[in-house]
């Protein structure tokens, strides 16, 4: 079962605000129920609202044949898709590639829309191979016990299509035998890490350790990790890399400790038309998601919180960038 | 009120597990009593270990006289007092100073209890005054508008005897109209920043945002901090600083972005006997501290973390640290 598909006139996804607890498919006939499944992070993760993206335009066309839009309404219902979320590219591109076949008629934007589906699970298998073997050229000494990896939020099939991207190569590299260990940031304040990482390394049988994000850094200083792999919501044109809030300080520390850090992402993660980090919006989310876990209240009453959901890691601290199609040294000087 | 005191036979603490939504005052009259509330956090923060430590001594005494305990029983509940907590150098010389007064008598060691927990508030309001010149010193262009400060963990009077480490130097500096904003990391796993740091910046009248312990990094390199300052559990001989979870990656953000990073903490902090961070024990906690908040589990079940309680940061990271005596230049190469 992918993690977003299309069935009967329907997006179905599963819900991820569901896991750890529940696999739970929700079926999605119209663009407002999709769009607030996206804010809510039913669908997450930069690959899967690419899916969601194009998928979604289908919805919009079928929605403006049954209440009969004009074409006004049709454009305000895409473009609020397009904009449900501002700092993955992933989502207006797979909006885009839709809307480019309207012309031919609504079937072909449905068929487009599933040829963007199979080509994501395609990308990510190449991704995880080129990135294991990358992950072994990179750590030549664990040849023996295994890699010890450190990952933060969740980039597993959850986050794509299905298979993953930077959990890809994880998978990847664990059905070679290659993985010793892995890391898993609780990525705060969603909790990607503690519920839907550890929930798919689980079901792949890799053993692993859910940290607090605060932990990261250290555990790479005092040398219990061999590499870093993450995903991206964002690699722009001079290098520079967005991803869930709470990469840059493992970046950080892996340049201090010398070792290497590995953005695993598909080439439409690449956005060449914006310069660099600085240039990419950062979407700010409700500061009650820090403040209150589960509906429980943590802070005091009139506590405020700010709550960036992504943070920009500069060209410069990534070891290399792997997509379906090549690695990128982007620490070394070369860009995507 | 004094976070910790002697009231009648008893150490009064404030239980800092109930906060911020009850203020709960609890009498402990034995160790285990004591040894329990230091395990479970309800009282934390390295200088109050230190006055738990040194009013604990009486309670042994006290408790060996009514249960007519050998010496070897009152030796053993001491060091079990001892070794609560194995991070923060304080208990242990909270310990030691009571231990020395002894052979003059139980008077006299509650005596010399009393008199640490009156230095500790004298040394905070000694280090509050010196690191808020110390932080005008080193951010000059912020005399008209007023610092923005970053601090992670809880620093503040809840954490020592009355006033505060770092937390006392904000206090200083707020009370000379010199702070503009604070920025409070909600500290996982057990949120001192979210429930006591937010608390007391509520009740000082300080504007301030929680943030996730992730997001520190980036808001310092996206230049919304003037200045990092934070507290610490033992400072060694190279200068390394042992301090929670969550501060290493603050300093290596500091340092690329040319942000001062202020260590606050009085001398009894400082532990020259230790030769370098790589030499303090890390206290390891449960791991169900990570998997579940606020009694929600968070993971899917069969998980696992590993809970590291500190990190330790190099001394080339610090900018300073400041005590109730002096401030030493450490990624100068001062040493302690």
């Amino acid at each position: 079962m992918r993690t977003i598909d299309w069935n009967d006139g329907a997006v179905v996804i599963v819900d991820q605000t569901a896991l750890p607890h529940e696999v739970r498919h929700v079926h999605l006939t119209d663009v407002d129920g999709l769009v607030n499944a996206i804010q809510r992070l039913a669908v997450r993760g930069a690959p899967a609202l690419g899916a969601a993206g194009a998928l979604g335009v289908v919805l919009a066309l079928d929605e403006a044949r049954r209440a009969s839009w004009d074409d006004r309404e049709l454009d305000a219902a895409i473009a609020g898709l397009r904009a449900a979320r501002p700092t993955a590219v992933n989502l207006a591109r797979g909006v885009a590639r839709s809307v480019a076949a309207i012309p031919e008629g609504r079937d072909a934007v449905l068929a487009t829309a599933l040829a963007l589906l199979d080509e994501d699970v395609a990308a990510n298998r190449a991704m995880g191979g080129r990135g294991a073997d990358l992950l072994r050229e990179l750590c030549p000494h664990t040849e023996a016990a295994g890699l010890r990896l450190h990952t933060h939020c969740n980039t597993g099939s959850l986050a794509c299509v299905e298979w993953g991207t930077a959990l890809g190569v994880v998978r990847c590299l664990h059905e070679r035998g290659g993985v010793a260990l892995v890391y898993a940031d609780e990525t705060r304040p969603l909790l990607q890490g503690t519920r839907l990482t550890a929930w798919e390394l689980q079901e792949m049988g890799v053993d692993y350790r859910v940290v607090v994000d605060g932990a990261g850094p250290s555990l790479i200083a005092r040398g219990e990790v061999d590499a870093v792999v993450v995903g991206a919501d964002r690699v722009v044109a001079n290098g520079d890399v967005a991803n869930k809030i709470g990469t840059y300080p493992l970046a950080l520390a892996a340049q201090r400790a010398g070792v290497p850090f590995v953005v695993v992402a598909p080439e439409s993660t690449v956005d060449l038309g914006t310069p660099d980090g600085a240039a990419i919006e950062i979407e700010d989310r409700d500061g009650d998601e820090v403040l209150a876990i589960a509906d429980v209240r943590l802070a005091p009453p009139g506590a405020r919180a700010v709550n960036p959901a992504f943070d920009v890691t500069p060209a410069d601290l990534v070891t290399a960038l792997v997509t379906e199609d090549r690695v990128v040294r982007l620490a070394a000087g070369q860009r995507p």
